[in-house]
Parts: structure tokens; C-alpha cells; sequence
């Protein structure tokens, strides 16, 4: 089982991003065209498939161990972590000013989505290092981010995010870790934090956690959080480490999966020797943390289509070499022939390359963003965004466990090496925010905050398209399917989702999500075929055709069916008492 | 975490089981009243949750280990074995003559459902007991019965199934095993099996194969199957237990759930020592396989329900106790107040309810079938086998993921117990026929195979009772929708059912399956309040209401929807290339 990238989509859904959002046309992406993606995307493709895709099953059979209070990465990471950060892949997207490459994030997207494919767990860091330094970028003092960004961007140095403690975990509000103001304009900090990612490690000299703290006098909840930066070795004025932090890992947890990622439990100033600088300003940690979550949130949605590409290789590479059952002529074939096998094949396939697209292109959406004020264009991804989190990781544990399902009892043994991506693949839908809080934002923020006003404009958009292709006889059943669920969910808005009174809405607010994805998966099927060129190659414009039938005789009606759930207000729900 | 039996749930079920298939009535089931079936409920539901369900996690974390040969067990399962053998729970439902207990199915049925919720890895040997024992009643000479079935019966001697081959998984009929008759009557058995659950173990002095083979002559095929059996030490005449009999362990999977169950590849006859003696007649091993078939996809199907009960009762525990965001006046509240938490509750509550009562309903059924010629009858079980098999089991692993979804984070780490349920739920849906195998065995041979006369019936009989109840003002939403699920089947029947081409029927074969599977729980829970007392106890009866509702506006939908997709005779699917 070795990881390809999926070259030829990842170059056709960059273009089309690029040139639909009018990148080509912005200034501050000069340079940065469609040839300068398709080389990167090149060179990251066997970077993915040469050094990061081997150590995937190697790290969750070894996973890391935690002896005499350091975490050890399994074999091969150090190397390759080494690699890594040398060949500049960390800096990436991120500002030259610092050291970084400032590809914009059309052109990050595959490429990220091309290391969580090959090596989920080990690449973990990563999206910590982004996330990390944007918060820095837009918060932190002049001081801070010139003694931090270069060692981040150059992977001298890791992030790490501490935020959930035993007690606060979706509800950060009740946190409880303390900073204490010092005379010298630094913090105390005190506290035990849990399931920080890479929160202790041995592939770099440092760790910059990122922490979320109290002042003694903040208000209770969310309103009185402070983030700190706060070191493993503290940080000299110049950049140069200094003595130990007082930051201790006490322990890595036996997780289902994602063995080779660190998940560490850490407690800041066990000694009272903890020292953490203020980012930005106090009590406004929340705001940093949003940035973050954005971030998080899509890089998580990205982990759904990483994953479900992963298994589908898989999947597709055991279907048509395994043999079992005949043809009609008595011949033994190849599992892939029997109809079943396939239709799981091609919804792995037609979903991961949906959901591809619907990331691709929020992704040159934030691109266009950066230099464009405007508010249709920001609610909108606003909108999409818990949308592509959570169905893309939703969709990828239902993929995750078709592929084992191809494969049989031997996907049931872990030597085969697919288990591995369901186990994997299992917390996508719970970190970064659950399905549940992506559902409730969707509906109570991104809905209801600019009273329907966004999610109006984005059913214009796709019923507009549908509209168009729906004379074209090979698209039209899809199309005709996409635009009653526009009208359906037209027809809810202001009774069912404006209206509703909240704890009804909220038990219905995932199916409604669920339909969201499912019509934004179609859209972007559609919107592909619309932009391909016929003439691509013949094969596979066939095959962009056939997948948008598939999907909308396959995955369209759970749109309707969510819909009707919608429409439901939690019947029976309130109801049963437990 | 600890299982404790749905005491009231089963005993209302089984009683309205017993009541509505006439049980009372029938002169064999005399004395195996109701009263009895709540006694030995009573029984089974302390050892399952005193002797079993504590050893469920050790088995998990040990696993079974492969050492100089043999299989050792986890801690605490020898001892297991011994209490529960010696408590006849192993002959529960096995005649008499051969020291069984003889009780009907619709009494074994809730009481393996306690087992398999308490401990399923360590329980397969039961099934095992049960299909070899039905097997052997039906196809072997008296003489082998007297020799075997007193030592299965008491659990003095466990059975092991060998099926499978590397290259003859779901197609049996690519086996290789060679059977090469001897002068005494007996065979020379010589072949590797793999995927034999207990195939080896430390628990019982004897392992009693039954091995599929081929004698040179046979016919190519499945029509050339021979069933054998294949002690792992030679019988005596007298049934006294010999030498070694050349059957060889050669290790076990390392799974990714049932660790405690092992799953031994064997070699038969690598010294060509190993005898076998023949099982019914030359070349109608399948006919034997049948019959077990039968047994083990309704054992299998009814995992699914028991992994729903369990992972059901470990959420909510959780549930009401791990407290997460404020209500309105800004309290702490335990999660199970936030709606979409409650959604995923219900969800799992109504589908195993839903599930248990189908189970429990065809056990009732097979008891009347054993005294009882009637075609439709049989058909009607042979109908809602596949679906039950499949349904059950792949709801479980929706449900399995939920479980881990409301545990959150904590879900994810091993030690909280719920991702071993996640984990053993993922083989139900492909031992014992894949989904895929269900499917296409419920439309060529159920629906196809008498012309729909069965499903006619079945269709009949749920659109009576939802007429009935239509008019209840709190049933009639889901009475009405059931009716619409019914009428749509109905215009599918002709056409894209019994008329259309195999392979773009067999692309929707699983979507036909879903929305089968959800119009017999909706009709389940329907059932069950129609024949409730509504003076139960006011808020259980409630709660069947509540949950007949939810059903219908959550998961009834879904059925619409897969109706849907099989109107579509695979649109894309046979157009697209891989």
C-alpha cells in the first residue's frame, strides 16, 4: 500500500479554483500562477510518497513512547522531520519576512492535503506551525514575533496549543490554568493542560506552547481567557534558548489511533519556574483562538479528504487484484466487477474528489479574501467552513470504514494496514470543534447571525449553475435533484431555521448540516464538469460525468430525506425522557 | 462501565414475541412459558454481568497470545469458560437427549443477546456450539452424535467452523483442502485454513472441527464440497479422547478489535496424520453450510444489536455525568442536555429497540417454523434474514461511532473502553457474508427467487398496522410516512426489482437492503405500542411513543431516500471506468 498523489485531480481542481476566484487577476499573487503550484505540487508529491508514506504504519504499530518524562517519536521521524523542515516545507505558506516561501493558500491546500494522505500523525505538527504563527502574526508584539517566527518557520522550534484541561474541553470558558502578572511585564504560569498535540516531542530543540490562561481578577467564562506564549526552554532576548521552562510532560495518551502523533498531558509551572509572555491583550484570548480555529477547521476538513483519497487507493488497488466469486462465463474476477464493490469504489472516489474541490476552493476564496473587503465574500467562507469541517471528517469515518469493508476480513486484520486509517480517521470529527459544535455555529452563528443572508446566497449560486446545465441531458437529473434541494431548503428558512425555537433547531442541526455537504458535494461535481474542458482526455471527462450521476442517484437523496428531518422540529426528541 | 441486561426491555419484547407468534399455543413449546423465559433472564443477566462483562476489557488490552504452538487465552477466561459450561449455558437450547437444556430460540435469544453485550469476544465459542450441534442433528450418523454431541452440548469440548482459505474467502467454492477416503471409511483431511475463530485455544481438552474439503473425484465448484469432521485429538469409539490428530495451529491475526477472540490459521494434515470422518453425504457440504449459515448470520445480526446496547448504555452513563457548556441561566449542564447529544441517544436507544424486537421476532418465528410446515412462514424468515444480518450490524458500527462522538476526546483514548466497541463492531459486517453478500442474497433469492411473494406479504402486513394506527393522532406521522415507504416499494417491485438487469440492480442492492432495514424498524417500534399495555408505567410507554416518533422523523427518511437511489438503476455507476 503506497500513497500516490492524485496528481491530475489536485492539478485540475487548482486551476479551476484559481481561475473561477479570479486569482490570476490580483496583484499580490503575481508570481504565484498555476505553472508555480503544478512545480511545487510536483516536488511535495514525492516528498509525500519517498519519505512521509512509508513511516505511516510504522508509527502506529510503534506509536511514541513516554520514558522518564520525554516522548520518543517512533523510528525514522527524527529523519524525516529533519527533511522536512530543511527542504522549507514548514514555511511554506508562510511570510518571507520570517523565512517562509508566502505561497498563498491555493497552493498550500493540495500540498497539505498531500502530507495528511501520507502521514497523518507525523505531520500533525504542521498545521500547529501555521496555526501558530498567524496567531503571532496578527497578535503578538514586534518583540515576540521576531524572537519566535524564524525558528518556527524554519522548524527549528515546534507549537504546540494548550487549551483543553481535564474539565474544559469543547468549553473552554471553564478553564482554569493561571497567569500571574510578574514586575517584569512576564507571567506566572500555573496549570495542567491534556491532549496537546505534539506538546512534548524529540524532534526540535523547543517547543512554543501556546497557552490558554486566567489573571486572578478575569472575569469567569470565556470573556476573561489570555493566551500566552509560554517555552520549553526559555528564550533569551537574542532567540537564543536559555534554561528550562518548568514545562512537564507527564504523560502521552494510549489513543485509538494517531499513535504516532504525541498526545501529551502537560502541567505548566509544577515549580513555580514557568514563564509565559502575554499575546496579545489580556483577556482577549478567545480572539486569537478564533483565528485558530479557522485555521484548525479547515486543515481538519482537509484531513477528511486526505483520508478518504488515502483508503481509496487502497481500496481501489485490493478490489482489482483480489479475486473472489465468477462471471456469468464461470471466470474468477477481480472483486472490483461485482457491482456492490464498485458503487462503494466511486463514492469514495466521487466524494473525496467533492470534497477536494469544496476545500481547494475555500482556500482560494481566503486567498481572494486577503485583499478584498468584502462581506459576501468573508460570510461566505465564513458559512462553508464548519460545513467542509465536519462533513468532510464525517464522510471520511464512513470511507474509512468501506474501505476495511472492501477488503474484507483481511481489512479487519491490522497487518493489511487500512484499520489503521478507520482508527486514524476517528477523531477527525471530534477535535477542532465536534460535529455537534460545527452544526450549531453553522445554524445559530453563520445562519441566523446574518438572518439567512449568506446561506441565501450561496443556494443562488448553486441553483443559478443547476439552472444552467440542466438542459445538458447528461447532467440534468443531477441538476434538477440539486435544485429541489435548493427549494427545500428555501422553503424551511424561515419557519424551520430562522423561527424555530433553539433547543428544537439544535436537535436537528446536524441533519441539516448533513444536507448542507451533501448539496455543496453535488454543487462542486457539477461546477467541475462546467469548467473542464471537454476535449481533457477522453476517459476522464467521462469519468467527471459519471460521477455526478453517481452522486446524485447515490448521495443526493440523503440531502432531501436530512431535509425532511429539518423539517421534523425534533419530533419525538423532546419528548423522551432518559 | 459495566453492562447491565435491559431487563424490562427484554421482557416486553419477548413477551409480545411469544404472544403475537401464538407460542402460548403451540403443544411443543409447553412448560417453555413466559415465566420461565423471565427466570433464566433473570439468571443469564447476573452471570453476564457479574462473571462476563469485567473481563471484556482485559481480553481487549491482552488479546490472545500464539506461543510453542498453542493459544493461550486471556486472564480470567479459563475460568469463564468453566463457570459457564458448568452452568449449562452452553446446551441452553440444545435437545435434551444430548444433555441440553432444550429451550426455545425465543428464549436463547435475549439470553445470548446478554452474552454477546457482555463479552463477545470471549462468547463466539457459543454460536460455534450451537450451529456445529444443528449441524450434527441434522447431517451425522448416529453413531458420530453419540461420540460428539454430549461433549459440545456440556462445553466439554468446543467447535471450531473451517471455511475459509487465503484465495477462498466469500467463494467457497475456490477451496482447496483435499478429503482422500481411506480403507476404514474415514478421510485423510490436508489443507491450510485461515480466519477459524477458536480454532485453537486452553480452554476445553477437545476442539471438534468441521472442515470443508474436496475428495479428488468432486465436482468443481461449490457442488464439490465435502463437510468433515476433524478433532483436533482422534475420538475413541467410546468417546473417550485419543492421540493427536496432525491438527496444527499456526498463529493468529492480530485484529483490530476481539483480541480476546482467537483467529487461528490451521494446517490439517502436514504430517498426513490428520483423519476426518464425513458429515452427511459426498459433495453436500454446502447444504450442511446452509443450515449453519442460517444460525450464524441470525447470531451475527444480533451482535449488532447487543454492540448497540452496550455502546447505548456507556454514552448515557457518560452522558449525564461529564458536564460541558451552561443552559440559558448560564449553569453547568451535563451534556446529554445539549440537543444534539440527546439526537444521538435516542438514535442509538430507538435503532437497538427497533433491532432487539426484529431479532427477537424471527427467533419467536423459528420456534414456530420447527412444528409448522407453512411456506409463508418461511419465507418470511428466510426474507428478513439477510436484512437483519446486515442491518443490525451495520447500524451497530454507525451507532459504535456515535458512542465514541459523545464521548469526545475521551472516546478516542483506549481506556475509556468505548473504541473497543467501535473496533469488535467492525467485523460483524463482513463475517458471516459481507453487506454486500446480504444484499444481493435479499434481492436474487428472497425477493427475485418466489417473485416477490414474500416481500408482497411482508409489505401487506406492515401497511395493516400502519392503516390501523393511522388514525393515533400520536403515531399517525410516522404511520403515514411508513405507508409512503410501503407504496414506494410497491411501484419499484415490477420494474426495477424483478425487472431489471442484474448488475445495475445489484449496484443498488445495498440502498434496497438500508430501506428495508429501516422500514422493519419503523414497523418494530410501531408494533411494539400497539401491543403495549398503556398502563406499563406511564413514562415507559411514553417513551415508546417518543420513540415511534423519532424514528420517523429521523431515520424513516433515509428510507425515501435509498428507494430513491434504487429507482435510479445506478446511474454513473456502470458508466464510470476505474
Amino acid at each position: 500500500m503506497t500513497y500516490q498523489a492524485p496528481y491530475k485531480d489536485m492539478q485540475l481542481l487548482v486551476a479551476q479554483a484559481y481561475q473561477q476566484h479570479g486569482l490570476d487577476k490580483l496583484e499580490s499573487l503575481e508570481g504565484f500562477d498555476t505553472d508555480l503550484a503544478n512545480a511545487v505540487m510536483e516536488e511535495a508529491a514525492k516528498f509525500a510518497s519517498g519519505v512521509l508514506a512509508p513511516l505511516n504504519q510504522i508509527g502506529d504499530v510503534q506509536g511514541c513512547r513516554f520514558e522518564e518524562g520525554k516522548v520518543i517519536t517512533p523510528d525514522g521521524w527524527k529523519d524525516a522531520y529533519r527533511q522536512f523542515s530543511e527542504s522549507g516545507w514548514i514555511g511554506l505558506a508562510l511570510p518571507e519576512t520570517f523565512g517562509g516561501q508566502g505561497l498563498p493558500k491555493y497552493i498550500a491546500q493540495p500540498v497539505n492535503e498531500m502530507w495528511l494522505s501520507a502521514n497523518l500523525a507525523f505531520v500533525m505538527f504542521q498545521a500547529l506551525a501555521q496555526g501558530g504563527s498567524e496567531i503571532l502574526l496578527k497578535f503578538a508584539s514586534e518583540s515576540l514575533q521576531a524572537r519566535y517566527l524564524p525558528n518556527i518557520v524554519s522548524g527549528a522550534w515546534s507549537v504546540a496549543m494548550a487549551l483543553t484541561e481535564p474539565n474544559a474541553g469543547s468549553d473552554l470558558g471553564a478553564l482554569t490554568t493561571k497567569a500571574l502578572a510578574q514586575d517584569d511585564g512576564t507571567y506566572k504560569i500555573k496549570g495542567q493542560k491534556i491532549f496537546i498535540t505534539y506538546g512534548d516531542h524529540d524532534l526540535t530543540d523547543n517547543i512554543a506552547h501556546l497557552v490558554m490562561a486566567r489573571t486572578p481578577d478575569a472575569p469567569a467564562g470565556s470573556r476573561g481567557i489570555s493566551l500566552f506564549i509560554v517555552p520549553k526552554y526559555r528564550v533569551n532576548p537574542d532567540g537564543s534558548i536559555g534554561g528550562f521552562n518548568d514545562v512537564c510532560c507527564t504523560g502521552i495518551e494510549h489513543k485509538m489511533g494517531l499513535h504516532g502523533s504525541p498526545t501529551c498531558s502537560i502541567s505548566y509551572g509544577e515549580k513555580d519556574e514557568c514563564v509565559g509572555e502575554l499575546v496579545g491583550e489580556l483577556n482577549q484570548g478567545l480572539m486569537a483562538m478564533f483565528v485558530l480555529m479557522n485555521e484548525a477547521r479547515l486543515s481538519c476538513g482537509l484531513q477528511g479528504v486526505a483520508l478518504g483519497e488515502l483508503g481509496y487507493q487502497s481500496a481501489l488497488e485490493y478490489a482489482k487484484e483480489r479475486t473472489q466469486g465468477t462471471n456469468e462465463k464461470g471466470e474468477r474476477v477481480a472483486i472490483i466487477e461485482h457491482p456492490d464493490v464498485k458503487r462503494m469504489l466511486l463514492d469514495m472516489r466521487s466524494e473525496t474528489f467533492a470534497l477536494r474541490s469544496l476545500g481547494y476552493q475555500i482556500a482560494a476564496q481566503i486567498d481572494l479574501a486577503d485583499s478584498n473587503q468584502n462581506t459576501a465574500l468573508h460570510a461566505r467562507i465564513a458559512l462553508l467552513t464548519p460545513i467542509f469541517k465536519a462533513f468532510a471528517t464525517e464522510r471520511a469515518n464512513v470511507m474509512a470504514g468501506q474501505v476495511v469493508q472492501v477488503f474484507g476480513g483481511m481489512g479487519f486484520v491490522e497487518e493489511t494496514g487500512v484499520a489503521q486509517i478507520m482508527r486514524d480517521a476517528r477523531i477527525t470529527t471530534i477535535y477542532e470543534g465536534t460535529t455537534g459544535i460545527q452544526a450549531r455555529d453553522l445554524l445559530m452563528r453563520k445562519v441566523r447571525g446574518d438572518q439567512g443572508l449568506a446561506l441565501k446566497a450561496l443556494l443562488c449560486e448553486i441553483d443559478d449553475q443547476a439552472a444552467k446545465v440542466e438542459a445538458n441531458s447528461a447532467l440534468s437529473k443531477t441538476a434538477e435533484e440539486i435544485r429541489h434541494v435548493v427549494v427545500k431548503i428555501r422553503s424551511l428558512l424561515d419557519k424551520a431555521l430562522l423561527g424555530q425555537e433553539e433547543d428544537s433547531l439544535l436537535g436537528v442541526s446536524v441533519p441539516f448540516l448533513d444536507a448542507m455537504g451533501t448539496l455543496c458535494c453535488a454543487w462542486q461535481l457539477m461546477n467541475t464538469v462546467v469548467l473542464a474542458d471537454d476535449d481533457i482526455d477522453d476517459g476522464y471527462y467521462q469519468n467527471l460525468i459519471a460521477m455526478v450521476q453517481f452522486y446524485g442517484a447515490f448521495r443526493l437523496p440523503t440531502a432531501m430525506a436530512a431535509l425532511q428531518t429539518v423539517e421534523s422540529k425534533s419530533l419525538g426528541l423532546q419528548e423522551y425522557v432518559f
